[in-house]
């Protein structure tokens, strides 16, 4: 599950406004696009009416203003970047329905499911052109906030990490299709799709005008915390926490066969009669139920979750590692490292 | 149709380079990711191997040069400008594909055909990413091409320009399930397409360095040639040229109800019968040839054909006006002047 409550170190009041600066950044614009994207965001129905805030993932957009406040930046010239990374975020989820069929996602119809694909696409293109947007409004801010140079790494940096992800699901995608797939190539899909939690850290540093060193310490740890929770969050598909149900998003990735690193763990090391079984599987078109516990099974026998368990142990010690060269007070290195536990999902 | 020859005032030569130049920002990054772009640009087969390239449109990228040229840039200084803008039009193609589930383009399978619409969704997402990145470099060339006052100038352009065309998408699909649409929300669609055109013809002046008042008048002279080409694409799907036959998108457009200027024309002039009928088309869910004749004959009644030609050609002397503010000597103005008329397809 993704991490949707405050982190560690962040003021409820820094959670309000932030929900704030998103909200007045979609809501500056008038047309009927813009309120499909605010119903993605959870603010109103599908008519464009009020409705009760649906508590969503702000993790990156979190992270920006966590980041920033541990190497000394102001709240407000954090801001603009924690919008534009959130933005990046939900353009990417708002794809991702589409590609995997997602018909909910946080209990509410999916925009392509309320709307068709044709402008769920659509909607998605329009929040990802919109995501830098609030960093040319940089432009007329005061201090360094206002240097070409900062929004222009802010800029580059954000590019990057984009077709980093897109790097990621091209491969993803495509493992969809194949049964053999290895441990090395789950961790480098996860480490691709980690760059955004490693952008988001960086543009904390950027808007504090970090050092060099600094900043790149700060991407480490992003990085390196994105990839642990882009593997945890397969292996919580594979196994719900106690007593709950897979929601929706859970059973399409797996549906879908997404492998997780847990699966891959097994296909490299289970006996001949493991690895056929889970080959049959997955060249199955789509996968029914009986399918997915089959998996589970399989999986228990090759002892592959503790495995998984132990890499994705292995990846938040490397971003806490990397922390140590952000040369941070030891109270704020604390606190990073608490909010890289609650997003990586330990 | 598109046009897919040289603009006037250009030169084999720079539409060599250009294409040089397109290649090695793709091919410059390994993964099979960017094989599937290369193969959307025509370059390399389904297999990535190369095959004899495909012409395809690139007037977007060439406006940006002939923009620039006539304005005194030189074409170094405008090509990154040119890649970046071409990317952007080719994310929009890739998309579109899916979202009228276009099975070729350029006589070729599309990218959701060949691989699936997951894969054509992040590819068009990569190809998005990608298309600021030729302009980042730009910071280490010399003079005012390194300015990052007219970098940034550039990509806020280009995102407002992308934001622009996503607005006019969501009024194209939501007018798919309409019946009646008026000629005035069919023109407001076309203008948010031609924001596309509208910033080719603006980093043109961008890449010159041009004054304020200059790069205006070229973005109105770009964005109201984009604009009647939108309009006119549309009647050419329905009046393929004689001896032609529709092409895959151009049946694509049709049968997926997109309601062309001459339609909107049809339904607010026709007589009730006329209105009943092309109601009766248009609520059915999916359109066959018979009912694309139909509404063929239907606009001949209405003399529609007639009213969208006038209409375009109204655009078309729109988009020379503007050009009288760009302080043009006689002899470029003129140069633009006929390339309009090639990409508006008059």
């Amino acid at each position: 599950m993704s991490f949707t409550g405050t982190l560690p170190g962040l003021t409820a009041d820094d959670s309000d406004r932030f929900e704030t600066a998103l909200k007045k950044f979609v809501g500056a614009r008038e047309l009927p696009l813009y309120k499909m994207m605010a119903y993605h965001l959870g603010w109103v129905d599908q008519n464009g009416e009020p409705e009760p805030a649906v508590v969503q993932d702000r993790s990156h957009g979190h992270l920006v203003l966590s980041t920033a406040k541990a190497v000394g930046a102001d709240n407000a010239s954090a801001m603009p970047y924690a919008v534009s990374v959130e933005m990046l975020y939900n353009f990417l989820l708002v794809h991702e329905d589409v590609q995997n069929a997602n018909t909910e996602r946080n209990m509410r119809p999916t925009i392509w499911w309320a709307w068709g694909p044709a402008q769920a696409i659509n909607a998605g293109d329009g929040i990802h052109a919109m995501a830098r947007m609030s960093l040319f409004e940089q432009r007329n801010a005061s201090g360094h906030a206002a240097d070409p140079r900062y929004i222009s790494m802010a800029l580059e940096s954000l590019d990057n990490a984009t077709l980093d992800v897109c790097e990621g699901e091209y491969l993803d995608i495509s493992y969809q299709e194949r049964a053999a797939v290895s441990v090395a190539e789950i961790v480098t899909v996860a480490r691709k799709h980690g760059a955004l939690y490693g952008v988001s850290a960086k543009l904390g540093g950027i808007a504090a005008a970090a050092d060099d060193g600094v900043i790149d310490a700060l991407y480490k740890f992003g990085s390196a915390l994105g990839t642990a929770q882009n593997l945890n969050i397969d292996l919580q598909a594979q196994w719900p926490a106690e007593g709950t149900e897979r929601t929706e998003v859970q059973r399409g990735r797996l549906q879908s066969k997404k492998k997780s690193i847990a699966t891959a763990h097994a296909i490299e090391n289970g006996t001949p009669t493991t690895r056929r079984r889970l080959g049959e599987i997955f060249m199955k078109r789509v996968l029914d139920p009986a399918d997915l516990d089959e998996v589970t099974i399989i999986l228990a026998e090759t002892e592959s979750r503790a495995f998984a368990e132990g890499k994705i142990a292995e990846l938040a010690d490397e971003a806490l590692d990397a922390l140590n060269g952000a040369g941070l007070s030891a109270e704020q290195q604390q606190l990073l490292a608490e909010s890289a536990k609650l997003i990586v999902g330990m």
